[in-house]
This record gives structure tokens, sequence and C-alpha cells, in this order.
């Protein structure tokens, strides 16, 4: 049944499919919504795809487009020409007798709450307003029903058919992430608590939370807090309290997210160096300090004390069982120019191979992370460098030389989880449309055994800093991210760009719809438009 | 004198310069703040560059920023050591008795108030929170003097020193322009509105509107109301009411800016084919019509009496001396396809050349327009085909090749008004600094003679529409279109990258206080960062 209302606005519920249940074969996988699910059985169930309250001319080819807009696509879905009514007196989302989660898992509760209110939201806002048109003396409303829908009497209804529709899902990658880089610009918390939400509603899992790098350091450390006094861009108004960072993380975990902090080390440090004395080398030109200074001192036993009490810290406040470590792009030349550093190369008998310097330092600071307990991610060079690894590690490879497809082989041929982002650095862009390569991306395409193809445990879209900050992060990562989120939750057979397109384009106007102003990928528009600034 | 004080955010107050009076030779020119004072005479005054409520440690660095941070350059100013003391209580703006304008004119009164808000809109809000702290029990208030101010036993003022500068100012070029495109996406009126407020804050003063193209016909036609009935994306929610159009061009004259619309002909014009019956060519495919349609239909009457009644319309919605017709990209195929045209070609004697069809259908579209007693404005193409214009023409330079220096060569050559984009298609993306060769370009970089350098009255940024939306428009336009600014009213002289750097991210982080999210030029950071999402 098909109303349209005079003075009202035509609506369109998109409904994203709801995965009461999923498999778990992937016992890693943290599915966004589903967060308790995780020890259940694969089981299939029957999810709605809603039709909407459509409009004139714009019904067959809105209908259409509506049925196609899942995103990411479920591993195998059947959707029927049966029928049913939905509406929100009625429908309920209940726990299944066979679940093993019940009523006690507050995430799944919530998540009922939040898909609710996705599904009806508008409808109650619709529901008011028709009352208020029943009630007034309007002097004329024309209804005109195009469906032969026998129900013609009753109340219209904003929303009704919703097809029958079998999925099964799981994610193809158990480890989904985006990273966001809150140091070369400070995020306010309302950003990156909407994308969290936006995370949430692509699948994602991880957030990798690149916290400090040279330009600030706007963690608040307990233990140090001159760090952030000194090191973030404004000691009150740039800087991530405790509160702050419980708050992300537990808002990520009622959304199925991890939040995987970054304390990159031992270069990209500069804006420690304002709240640690002595804990960057000093630069030497000629025979003087220069009064610059390098990557972490490796050679001082107070760096590795530092070190120790710090990740203390980390691994209590962040809870999950992994920290990403860093280790990119040390710049040996400070090193070289300080003779203290050299007569250390000689005693350990690096001669000038200062990559030997920089595994010496890695090696000391896995292990005192491992001490606190944690697992650790690495960037590549830590790997590419020889440093012995424990079995766990996960190697997070982003450059783009040598080709990402051999280090992707030489990790996995080592034995080591890898992690691939080279080709998801959405920070780089270009005009038109640039989903489509970061689409076409697989972590498994390189020439490997299944055995290698198994140790790919994900990927991660990241979002450098240099050039985004709370006035045009959202809608730079939104919907190319959602690109990323296809790739890592859906089948590996799911690459028709043609079939991604019109999904996408529906899949970003329900993102909108949700207040997220994710960019178009092209000409067209959505039933609501963003209606923020 | 400078105050800290416990528990305040600390604030620094940005204050542009007020150009109370300026050269006005340039008769056309219109100062986005002071559109009145145009009959003023040239005249210098004294102009405020306030330094704010500093901070600790950032008060050198910032206080040096804050100097040098005025947008776009004015012609000519010098700052001296002499100080003044600003206060909201007694500080006004008044007319000078020299001048022309007085109380009557509502544009400067509102202009008055406008930046009597930026100047001392967060002092308000200051004031009252210290009101708050004076009156309660606060423990304990540090209070930390860091001037030899003797008034230390008055009232901390939040705002203080102003150094004594003379300013004489005025624009290089008469049209500065920014496009916007709402028919390959929909521009909800709040967009449109908030970025007339940030060209005025750029001393922009055109506001050329692309408001329909082929993808959408927003524009309702209080004649033609088929054209956005049927052509817009939603009849309703995705269309300029003529209130809409009215508010646009009475919000934008306030700030001093020219709202030019295109009415793009004969391309760009699918979506006029929906409202209005056999004003497109048929296509043919061999002897038969092919369903689809293509540029006017430039052989039938019943086309220019359409035009007649539309320009008729448009001439009377809007007030601006000027419409832009348009007239790039016609694509010959689909007149070549259909019989009658070519049939027309031979009785014209046209031969083969389409150019002339097109030709002759622009002459017919001109002479309708100059009846309207309307200028108009024209992409380069019309003048490259040879069509005859009448002096007043502008033309618009837009086309990467011919390189656009020999085109305004050209243009000029000819005695006509030339206007640049070709290097301002903000639109195209890269990642980086992109600001920096938009800064290069200059209009009259062209080798000509005095007397062509002298008609070329300016350029406009283009922002085309086909992969920005109200989700990313505004980032993406600022404050990449402050270096078109600055190009368009300093001297041309002024083209010093390195000190351009330093004020435009100091003139960011002024528009982001003030609510607009323009994008970050690089790693740093704003006192205020955006607040929005």
């Amino acid at each position: 049944m098909t109303w349209v209302e005079v003075n009202a606005a035509p609506e369109l519920i998109h409904t994203p499919p709801l995965r009461l249940k999923q498999k778990s074969a992937d016992r890693t996988a943290l599915n966004t919504d589903m967060y308790c699910l995780l020890k259940c059985s694969p089981l299939i169930l029957a999810v709605a795809v809603c039709h909407g309250w459509l409009f004139g001319d714009f019904v067959g080819k809105q209908k259409e487009l509506d049925e196609i807009s899942l995103w990411p696509l479920p591993q195998k879905f059947q959707s029927s020409a049966v029928a049913f009514k939905l509406s929100p007196g009625s429908f309920q989302i209940v726990h299944a007798k066979q679940s093993s989660a019940g009523p006690s898992c507050s995430i799944l509760v919530n998540a009922f709450r939040r898909y609710f209110e996705y599904m009806f939201g508008d409808l109650k806002k619709h529901e008011k307003s028709r009352k208020k048109v029943y009630d007034s003396d309007l002097a004329e409303l024309q209804v005109w029903i195009t469906s032969a829908d026998p129900e013609c009497d009753g109340y219209p209804s904003l929303q009704n058919n919703i097809n029958k529709t079998d999925i099964s899902d799981f994610p193809r990658f158990a480890h989904r992430g985006i990273l966001l880089d809150s140091s070369r610009h400070f995020l306010p918390l309302k950003v990156i608590l909407a994308n969290l939400v936006t995370m949430a509603m692509n699948k994602f899992n991880v957030f990798h939370w690149h916290i400090v790098d040279d330009p600030s350091f706007p963690y608040m450390s307990r233990t140090f807090p001159d760090l952030s006094q000194k090191g973030a861009y404004h000691p009150f108004t740039h800087v991530y309290t405790p509160s702050d960072v419980k708050m992300v993380i537990e808002f990520a975990r009622m959304r199925g997210i991890r939040v995987i902090p970054e304390f990159d080390t031992p270069g990209h440090t500069q804006s420690w160096g304002n709240g640690i004395k002595n804990l960057l080398t000093p630069c030497y030109s000629g025979s003087s300090p220069s009064g610059t200074f390098g990557p972490v001192n490796p050679i001082l036993n107070s760096s590795y004390d530092f070190m120790t009490q710090f990740f203390k810290e980390i691994s209590t406040v962040f809870p999950d069982a992994y920290i990403h470590l860093g280790g990119d792009e040390v710049d040996f030349s400070c090193w070289k120019s300080n003779p203290d550093i050299k007569k250390f190369m000689v005693q350990q008998g690096f001669g000038t191979d200062y990559s030997k310097l920089e595994s010496f330092y890695i090696q000391r600071l896995l292990d005192i992370v491992a001490a606190t307990k944690k697992g650790y991610m690495v960037w590549q060079e830590v790997f590419d460098n020889g440093v012995k690894l424990k079995a766990d590690t996960q190697i997070h490879v982003w450059k783009e030389r040598p080709q990402y497809q051999d280090e992707m082989a030489k990790v996995t041929a080592a034995g080591f989880n890898a992690l691939l982002s080279t080709p998801w650095y959405l920070n780089r862009i270009s005009y038109g449309q640039d989903w489509v390569n970061i689409y076409k991306a697989d972590p498994q395409n390189f020439t490997g055994t299944d055995a290698q193809k198994k140790l790919v445990i994900g990927g991660e879209a990241c979002l450098w800093g240099e050039y985004v900050d709370a006035t045009n992060l959202t809608p730079r990562l939104w919907p190319r991210a959602s690109a990323v989120a296809e790739r890592l939750w859906s089948d590996k057979s799911v690459t028709d760009v043609g079939n991604a397109y019109k999904r996408l384009v529906q899949h970003r106007c329900r993102m909108v719809k949700r207040g997220i102003p994710a960019e178009p990928l092209f000409v067209g528009h959505c039933r609501q438009e963003y209606m923020g600034l």
C-alpha cells in the first residue's frame, strides 16, 4: 500500500539488514553490531529490506535501488516476493531461543535500540504530523492510493511491505579498521564519536587511534602529565583527558569496535620531547649540539625506564589486547651526528648500520610491552629490519615500495599476521571517483599458499591528518572508507563495481539521512539532503 | 595589558580591518562590505588590528601571527607602535563627516553591526562568565599581569591594545566571483547563505549562480512551473522558490554581493526538456527518433518564443545588470543526426559547419536578452565561434586549451571584457597544498597592451557540482577560494607565498571561529576548532 499525502514530504526508510545471528568460525571478528554473539553457531535468519513511502513517478526507480542497497553486501541473501507488513507498534527485535546471548548483553540491547531507531525514527515523526492533520480542520486532504492493498480503511501506514529475506552472514576478515590521526590536527571528541557511529554502520570493528605524533601530544597521561601539558597544541583545549579516553573506549565497545592506540616510537616523537627531558637524541652540528632533537635516545637507560612506566599506564588505560607501537620512518641523520651514539655503535659492533640501532631499541621496547601482557602491532619497517618478534605480532603493511603484494607475501611467508593499508591511505585524494581503486584492492591478492592467505587478518583505511581536521574529516572519510568496509567484510567474489556503485549511492544517502556528512560519489541527490553546514 | 584567568579559555579576537572608506576610481567594484561607498572620494583611514587575550607561552608567537593576518592584503597599510585601548562600551563605528553615505544606507548599518559582532561577540560571552566568577565564592582566582599597563586597578579587559594603523584600500579587479552549481547536486539554502557570508569575509562581490544544468532544474519559474515540477530532483524539496531566490539576492546585497544567474543554453539543457515539450532537439538513430534529446532545437520558432518569455521573467527576478547565458560545450552529434536540422543547414547555407548553427541560435538569444535591457556574460566558446556580440559583453575564459593566456589576449584584443576562471576550477582537487598554484595565477599575465589589460575585469573561482553537495562544499571551497580572493583584490605585487601562507593560516582560523568549516592548509591548529560535525 502506498499513500501519497499532500503537505507531507515523502520519506523512504532505508533499513539495513539486521544481522541477528552470524557465523563465528572467525573468533576474533567483532561484528560491529552484534559483538556479544561471537560464540554463536552459524545460523540463517530472516531479515528486513524495507520499502518506503514512495512518491509519484519515483516509485519504480526508487524501489529497484532500495532492493540492492545493502552495504557491505552480506555473504548470502535471498529475497522473495513474500511480503510482510512492518509497523513500530508490533515489530520487535528479540533474542532467538537458540541464541547464546540474552538480555544481559548490554551491547545487544543497545544495538536493538539503535536499529529500531534507524528503522522507525522518522516514522514516529510522521505519525505525529499525520495526527495533526487528522485532528485539525484542514479543508482538504488528498489521499491518493496507488496500490491495491485491501486495507484501505485502516490508518495510512508510512511504511509497509517488507520482503521475506534470508541472510547468512559473517565477516571475511577479522580486523577491519580505521586509522584517525589526532596529532597533526586535534580532533574534537564529537568528531571521533560521530565517526565511531559511522564505522558501526559500515561494520568496521577497529578504531586505530594514532593519538600522538611529532606535531602534538594530546593524550593526557596520569603518570607523565607534562607530555600533554607541554606537548599538546594547547594544554586545556587540545587534549584528551582520561575521562575522554574512557568515553571513546566505551562508546566504541557498545558498537562492537575495539580501540587500538598507537604510540609510535622511536621516530615521530618530537612532541614527546617537550615534556620529557633527555628522551630525544640531541642532534649535533659538527662538534656541538645544534639545539634540535632526533628520535628517542636509544643508548640511555632512562629512555627504557620511561617507556616501562609509560606503557604500563597505556596497558591499563586501553583494554584491548593489542597496542600499536609504530616503528616507522626512523630518520638516522640525527643519530649519525651524535658522538655518544657513534661511540655506542662501535661498542655494540653495529658498524655504520643504524637500522641495527633501531632494532636494538625496538627489541627492548617489545620486551617492555610484552611484559604488560599485551600483543603488539608494528609498521612493516620493524619486520623489514629483522627485529625478533613474538609469533602473534601483527605487521602493518603501508609502504608503496616494495609493492605491497610482495611485502604481504614476505610477511606471511615468515609466519606473521599481516594487515594491509597501502591502497587505503584515504588522506590521499584525487579528482573523480577514487573509491573505485580503493574498492578493487584486495589484501589476499598476492602470490602465496593458502596458509599464507589465512595469516592476512584484514586491513585498515588510514586518514592521516596533514590536511584534515574537524572541518573536513567526515566527508573525506565517508563513503570512501565504505569501499574498504565492503572489501573487508563481504565475500572475495563481490567485485562488481557497477553493482557496488548503485548500492553505495544508496548507502551514502542512508548515512546522510542519519546525520553523517558523507560526500557524494557523483551527480545525483538524496531524498533527504544533509542538514548541517 | 594581558590577563590570564583560571577557568577561562584563552580567546583571541581576530578583527579584520574595517575599511571605512575606500578608493573608488573602480566604479564597478562592489566592496563586499561597503557597497554603498562606491561614489566616495579616495581616502585613508585608521584601522584596527586587534590583539587579544593572550595566554602564557603563546603570547609572543601569537602576537606576531596576528599582526600579519590581514586577508586579502590591503593596498597599503602602515602599523605603528602607538597603541589604543578598545572596549565594546566606548567603541563605535561611525560615518565620517566627509562620507557621502549616511545612516540611510542600510547596507552600511548592517555591515557596522556585523563587524561589531565579529570584534566583540566573544568578549560579551566572556564578560558574563567573568562576572559569574567575581560574584561567586571561588576560592582562588589567579590573575597574572604580563604587561606594564598602569590601569591594573580597573576591571580586567579581555581585549585591549590596538595599534594605530593607516589603511588605504581598493580592489584591483571589479569582478571577484564564486560560481556554485546547484544542478548537479541541489544545495540547500543554508549552504548558499553560509557561503555568501564567507564570500563577504573574503571580499568577493559576485555570486555566479549556475542554478540549472543537465541533471536538474531547481529554479521554480512562475511562467513555466513545469520546468522545476518535472525537471528538479524533487518538485518540493529540491527547488528554489521565488521567495528563496529573493532571499538569496537580498542576503547577498546586504553583503555587497551581486547575484548573477546562469541559464546555460543551447547545451546543458537536458533537465529543461522534461518540462517544456519540443524545446530540445530529438536525436535520430538512422531514420527514426532514438528517444533521446540533444541541445535546444534551434530551428523552431517555438524555441525562441519560449526563450523570450523565460528571459523576460529572469530579467525581472534578478536585479543585476548582467545575466550569464552559458553557451559552452554544445555537442553537435544530435543535431547531426536529425534530418530536419540537416535540411535547415542546407537552407541556411551552413554546409556542415554546426558551429554556424550554434552561432545562429546564440545570436537570436542575445538579441532576446538585449531586449530585456540586460548585459550578458558568455563562456568563451561563444566568442571563439565568432558570434556578433554587444561591446559590453563579458567573455568568461575557462578552457585549458588553448592556453588561457592566449585566449585572454585574443578576447581583449577584440575589445571585449574578459573574466578568468581556467586556473580556478576549485572542484578539481589534488593531494597537498594546491592553494599555492591557485594563488600564483594572475588574470593579467598575458602578452598584450595596457589597454588590453584594462579590459580584464576580474575572475571567478568555480566549484562545479559533480562531487560536492551540502556535505563537503564549504571545506572544499574555503580557504582555497581565499587564494583567489587575494589575487583579485590585492595589488599585483602581492605574490609572496610564504607571507601569504602565514596570513592565510590565520585567516582560515578566523573563518573557523566564525562558524565556517574552512579546511586546514597543513598541520597545525586553531585556537578555537570547528564545533560542528
